[in-house]
């Protein structure tokens, strides 16, 4: 086998996009578009900045129920990569205020689209 | 297109043997172990639980220049996932002492075997 190939420009360009989309819903906190951008399956996961979502149902639970107000943020550092045809990983700094915080998304392509099958925000921790 | 098969379970069983070999290599500080499962590319990233290391480089040396003690934890809720034959995702949450953290890799299939190609290692917050 060959590693796959890499950052091929139709692919990524495709992500790039996607990425964009979701990075406007969710400043948007529009919710219809981040339940449809993630992966309808038991298996995907989302550790948030002070919970652990396991399963699509507990992610869209926990979207339904956040407060939709403060959630502009600035990305910076921003490194997306596909691999082959069908998978990614699009990892951002952001900041927000004084928070300073790290979002990891690795991206599936199904029949529907591209979709996030697992995610991991969290914040750098505060200078001591 | 088809969605990728999920968790075929020969590749599952791969991704899982690898999964453990990385972890042992963490908890004993096995330097040359835990290099080599991350893929030496430009792209490979690995956010810290106060770092963000960007490429193989990165890694490599803040991986030679970490204490190599205390590094013993215990995992909960651990889904690792396999999408068709080529890609992986591993999630764990770890226990040590009185903390509570959260481990994400992105795993990719390459000619020299299973490779991490993006990592989050956070936190979770203290209770106020």
């Amino acid at each position: 086998m060959q590693t796959p190939k890499i950052n091929l420009p139709a692919v990524h360009a495709e992500v790039c996009a996607v990425f964009e989309r979701y990075e406007k819903a969710l400043v948007e906190n529009d919710v219809d578009v981040l339940d449809e951008l993630f992966w309808n399956s038991e298996y995907t996961l989302r550790y948030g900045v002070a919970e652990n979502l396991y399963g699509y149902s507990e992610i869209a639970k926990f979207r339904a129920s956040r407060p939709g107000q403060s959630l502009q943020r600035r990305l910076v550092n921003t490194v997306i990569t596909t691999y082959g045809e069908d998978f990614a990983t699009a990892n951002t700094e952001f900041l927000r205020d004084t928070v300073h915080g790290r979002q990891s998304q690795t991206w599936m392509r199904t029949p529907e689209g591209w979709r996030v099958v697992a995610a991991h925000v969290s914040l750098m921790p505060k200078p001591q």
